[in-house]
């Protein structure tokens, strides 16, 4: 897969976010909420907002991504469900959320999307959570 | 691909939603709510709740059947920004949203899942719709 040198984040999604490493496709972000495992997906492709922006080949890319961080989110945490989606109606760069949910979650059952603002991790505490992370996907 | 002779629509999907048809992978239902252009892709795989549920074929697959519906939406209606999302906190069966957002309608920007009790068609507008996604697809 071709890397795009035009490619920069959205400075919305790095500001909410912590970076944890860049897959194949995607730049593999942690949401900064310390009451969720959080998961965002950027595919590193200039210009795109929507899946159909992409070629099959990124948007098969893409979904195995997801479903591999999902697949280790689930396993990890031990959650209800896992929750993926690309919504994009504020922030246009094209990015998947792939969020594990509980019962007891505060925005269960509902989406995390526009549910509260978000509540940043402790300094120490984001450090152990992105070793943990970064150990396991 | 193969079908699955076990699949069955989960009933809270089917009270929700009117068939269009069957897709190689998925079968496409239509919500039934007058106030969006809200489609549901629902892999005909029994048993799978999760994307990781799927083989990679089969996830690339339910990805391209996404990104046509969505880009059929986008063109048919001009909205701004589709959604895709795959939830499950209430409908455990692995089924997957595509809608069409607008900057005008209820839910923007947040998401439309959870957000009010959907708004079913008067019957004779229910049909209009069914006619007019058909022969789009």
């Amino acid at each position: 897969m071709s890397s795009d040198q035009d490619f920069s984040l959205d400075p919305r999604l790095a500001a909410d976010t912590v970076y944890l490493r860049d897959d194949k496709l995607s730049r593999l972000l942690m949401m900064n909420d310390a009451r969720y495992y959080w998961l965002v997906l950027v595919p590193r492709r200039s210009g795109a907002s929507e899946l159909h922006d992409l070629a099959p080949a990124e948007r098969a890319r893409l979904i195995e991504e997801a479903a591999h961080v999902g697949a280790v989110l689930k396993r990890l945490t031990g959650c209800k469900k896992i929750n993926t989606g690309a919504l994009g109606n504020i922030v246009r760069q094209l990015h998947m959320h792939v969020v594990a949910r509980f019962e007891t979650d505060p925005a269960w059952p509902g989406p995390v999307w526009g549910h509260s603002p978000r509540e940043p991790f402790a300094p120490e505490l984001l450090e152990l959570r992105i070793a943990e992370l970064l150990d396991r996907l």
